[in-house]
């Protein structure tokens, strides 16, 4: 073969593979952005994206002796449970879901559930309808810390990453924030419940404001008491105490959201719950 | 370029491709079979499996607005509710993922997870400690004839559905097969508990039996009085009303498996609950 003909050749695989991905991913973006009648413009990222090429970009492929892919799958639909870490295989599986794109095509699916239910319930009046968000992965995105925090593959380090919320640069999820908008303009009141410490009440409130979360009815934080028991204990637990107290206020929660079945498992749950991906870590 | 040289890189882009196939999929069945003690064999088949060449394969596609991939999540995490066919650009998609392998990496998935539970729980000797197992898309596999209607895009046809039910030649969903069999050696009782009606009970026996099915404690039918009122009504209220009766008449719900949420929502829903996928139908 001549060199000419074999450069020519290159070419034409790598054209190939970048239409592949350009086919399987572009457009999505775009047709979601029209639909919504915003510009068409490139999504708003809350981390430079990987490029997707080489097998790393393969999310169905298996690592090891794991599919991940069947893994990720499992964790979101509640049969894996408990888990500390992500297996180790599934590092690189983990990253390029979460910056190739296909975590925020999920996240938008989980919105676009939310928004038509809510435009599709009554709100009364009387400004006691609320929805609950969870901040960390739900409100807000830690994916700046965990992408050089092995996705979630190295055990959880509390003081590196409240070293990091201390930084108050943590971007807000998009898909979330225009939930958060829409329920505003709806006359749904958004109340924050989060397993961030009151000591964190300051940075997260600068942190929120900074990344366009503003009007909140209440943002609920854990008494400082509770780190001595450690963040990852009785979430639900925590969790559903709260709700029980707004609804025992007269609130009336139309909706909850959160990236951990914690976040809306237990009684009182709220009318309607949505579960956003996360495959980076588990709170029980 | 000399017309050897074309008919060799030809080959050889044939054979990447078709090592990439092998390689994302073979070794999977094969690891498992090897960790269960059982012989390397080709896994059981439910249903010829399509081949995963071409576009088709692609998992990760979207067709039309819909991304078939994080619709098909949104499903399994409980999201997407109250759909009453497969989005109809994803029926090729859903068609693939069902046969294409994945249906069945992502159940093995969920039953190892239901399997080192059980094997982590004290069962009690008095016999009273139950699983409760869904029949449909759960124990057996009514893929066969879905992929003769259009893999949940086209409507419900109860007439022709239960045509295919007389016929009582559903396979089993090998991998519930596998927790089934475990759950017997562990001492735990199956409780079949389906929507299926009474006047479907000995066809319903005599395919579970044929199926490798055997030494249940109760099959449990609807009346076949519900039919009235749509298969589709109430499922959550009807099941778990049946697994009350169960938990006052003594037996221990330590496990409960369905591919409906409305399977395994309301109390009591069991000490644990495993939700199998199932992308081609909803049952609210």
């Amino acid at each position: 073969m001549a060199t000419a003909e074999r450069l020519l050749l290159l070419l034409l695989l790598l054209a190939a593979s970048v239409a592949w991905e350009t086919n399987a991913h572009t457009p999505t973006v775009i047709r979601r952005q029209q639909q919504d009648g915003e510009a068409v413009a490139p999504p708003p990222l809350i981390h430079p994206l990987r490029p997707r090429l080489g097998s790393g970009g393969q999310l169905a492929a298996r690592a090891g002796g794991v599919a991940c892919d069947s893994w990720r799958l499992g964790v979101e639909a509640h049969n894996v449970i408990g888990w500390r870490t992500v297996p180790a295989e599934c590092e690189g599986y983990v990253g390029h879901y979460m910056l190739g794109g296909a975590y925020r095509r999920d996240s938008a699916v989980v919105v676009d559930e939310a928004v038509a239910y809510a435009e599709s319930i009554r709100v009364a009046g009387d400004g006691k309808a609320i929805w609950v968000f969870d901040i960390d992965e739900t409100s807000l995105s830690n994916l700046p810390y965990y992408a050089k925090h092995g996705f979630g593959a190295t055990p959880y380090n509390d003081t590196s990453f409240r070293e990091y919320v201390a930084e108050g640069s943590a971007p807000a999820l998009p898909e979330t924030r225009r939930l958060y908008r829409r329920l505003l303009e709806l006359g749904v009141k958004p109340v924050f419940l989060t397993g961030r410490t009151e000591d964190q009440r300051a940075i997260t409130v600068a942190n929120l404001r900074r990344q366009g979360y503003t009007g909140w009815e209440k943002l609920l934080l854990k008494p400082a008491a509770h780190v001595a028991g450690g963040l990852q204990l009785s979430a639900v637990a925590y969790k559903s105490g709260e709700r029980q107290k707004l609804q025992d206020a007269g609130f009336v929660i139309v909706g909850n959201i959160g990236d951990q079945w914690s976040d809306i498992l237990g009684a009182p749950e709220g009318a309607r719950t949505f579960k956003l991906p996360d495959p980076m870590y588990y709170i029980g």
